[in-house]
């Protein structure tokens, strides 16, 4: 299974993953999906999300269903396990129960939520939370991609009927158990191959709107500037420092300045402030103190700064009577990054997450990496959680 | 003439100019171009690199000729008049003499020089360098627009014949007059309409690579990072501060960064830097200073920087002897920025310049503004100008 998806949506020259939501990659990972299931004689059902989930209903299954699964799509240049592992753990754990000889007594899904990364829309979990009818259908329609296509339009030209708003089958769901990679060292320094997670800090993304004067780049004196450039440049070096200082995070990844031009004073200068704190307060309050920061500097340049909050994730606690039923002695740690299973959690679905050790912990590039002995023990801690979850 | 080009290329919600070389709206300035020189009976001349002249030949008119002219093609989101005001003028030009009834005794040739801002393939003045041989064709086929489209084949796309290098008809100049937009606010204090250039201030265009680790914008702790958005922030105002406290100029208005996601510190920020001292050794100076800089952040960062030259022009000082011929009591004044006048001169052309007042110096911007009554000032003093030099 890896070796066929290791080829879709693959940069030759850095390595790294291009699979935007309902673009040519993303759109062959699922059909790639859809085979895997129909080999297996899962039933396959789509939502108007774009979600997917293959379903494993054996004679005399009953009751609610368990649900596993994770994602296919990547961060633009992203590695090849955060999402991935978990689709294909969740499909080669169906066949290890097989060989098994094990029977599910209750319904098991695997699911492919889409727009995990936020990477083409911005927000984050898009599939899960419009599935769990935590983001209204109203808010994912005003979303657009950076060439202005919006999520039903995008859905349209992929072959795809869009229709948003919650799934009808995650209310036959009893519980959501997502394998992920790490995206830390966590598990490398507890000398671990599975963890499990205890909580996901929360997580805010901002917009910071940066406009002063564009002008020429040779005649205008440095004191007579408006240069937008400036304010966002001392932004983006407050914001390190004051995570640093918090040992919180925050992170200026993507800009967008107008005109782009080598020869111009910039008129304007977008850029997006991702940042994870261990507690909503301290994450409230770090992005007060960065706000500030900004809007003084602004004040110096003669440009004016305009945050907008694009999303705020509470602390996510999964579930701890579901975590320690499987956690058979494994570590339990905290994790920054956002994931569909805090989704479900946060919608009220009890959810755990297993993660499988990451031995330089990089993540969302190129470098990311799981050994294969450690993915195969994935693969074992989740059969053996679908057994008890589905006895 | 000003009402028919006013409507090409111009963005509505910002009311800049978009005239990128060879794409559409730049060619159909050239079209306009091309019906107004028709319209009064001059010949059309192309050359090999883009470049266009419209000749006014009139009988008995014998020796070199005399060029004037200048540029239709703009920055992105640029002002109506930095460029498009010279070739209006020299028509306006053209026009007012012969209400005058003056014939030349000399060819007068109204010049459009291509991509003089370099917003395209990066290298400004590369019509006229190309046309006066001090770019050769070699160098000028390795440019790259951002899309990655070489300028021979943007020409030939846009219906052009390519056959890059020396111009034949400059060989038969014998000194050119650019009329161009004043690009601060030296004339609005002199209070006058009208002025002539001193010289150009030496101008180098820099590309910065700056090289890190990608990896997750959430996971990763601040002091694991090697994030090179941090490193281009320090230098961007690094830049700013030694620009400033030498008198100079010194402009990041261009940046590139991968893989510009939300959620991933970046692997790599490419940003280019426009350069601008009062003489060569001060140039020269300020981005040793401020390379030196970059790299000592680099090093606390954990990241790379690579700093390439893209173009420098030395300092260009415009012909005295024709310059004081036609001064008449204006002022003579430097500029910081760089004009095909200066190209021409560079390669041994006599040349000189008129400035046209700017009321708020505001350049390369929608902005850009000259009075319609300075304007006017501005073809009067071309037009005896022209008078003189080819009596």
């Amino acid at each position: 299974m890896w070796t066929a998806l290791a080829a879709l949506g693959r940069s030759a020259s850095s390595g790294g993953y291009f699979r935007q939501p309902f673009a040519t990659a993303e759109r062959e990972c699922h059909a790639w999906f859809a085979e895997q299931a129909a080999a297996r004689g899962l039933r396959l059902e789509h939502d108007g999300n774009g979600n997917t989930v293959a379903w494993w209903e054996p004679e005399g299954a009953t009751g609610k269903a368990v649900l596993t699964g994770s994602h296919l799509d990547s961060v633009l240049d992203g590695g090849a396990y955060d999402g991935p592992l978990g689709v294909v753990s969740a499909l080669a754990a169906v066949d290890l129960l097989r060989d098994r000889g094990f029977t599910p007594g209750k319904p098991v899904g695997v699911a492919v939520f889409a727009e995990e990364e936020g990477s083409r829309f911005g927000l984050a979990c898009l599939g899960s939370r419009l599935a769990a009818g935590t983001t209204t259908p109203e808010r994912a329609r005003e979303l657009r991609d950076p060439a202005g296509v919006g999520i039903e339009d995008a859905m349209v030209a992929a072959g795809l009927e869009p229709d948003l708003g919650p799934s009808r089958w995650l209310q036959d769901v009893a519980c959501y158990l997502e394998l992920h990679v790490e995206q830390g060292r966590d598990l490398v320094h507890r000398d671990e191959a599975v963890g499990l997670a205890s909580s996901i800090w929360p997580h805010g993304r901002y917009r910071f709107d940066f406009t002063g004067q564009a002008n020429h780049a040779g005649t205008t004196a440095m004191p007579d500037r408006h240069d937008p450039m400036l304010t966002y440049a001392m932004t983006a070096l407050a914001a390190a420092k004051q995570a640093r200082l918090s040992g919180n995070r925050a992170t200026f990844g993507r800009i967008d300045v107008g005109p782009n031009a080598t020869n111009a004073v910039p008129s304007r200068v977008t850029a997006w402030m991702d940042a994870r704190c261990a507690s909503d307060d301290a994450l409230a309050e770090l992005v007060a103190t960065i706000e500030k920061q900004a809007t003084e500097r602004a004040g110096r340049d003669g440009t004016e700064v305009e945050v907008r909050v694009e999303s705020v994730t509470p602390e996510v606690v999964f579930d701890a009577e579901l975590t320690g039923r499987l956690a058979h002695g494994r570590p339990v740690i905290p994790t920054q990054a956002g994931h569909d299973a805090g989704v479900l959690a946060d919608a009220g679905i009890p959810s755990a997450m297993l993660f499988v050790r990451n031995p330089t912990g990089i993540s969302h590039a190129p470098d990311e990496h799981a050994e294969t002995a450690d993915c195969l023990a994935g693969v074992e801690a989740l059969a053996d959680a679908l057994t008890e979850l589905t006895r």
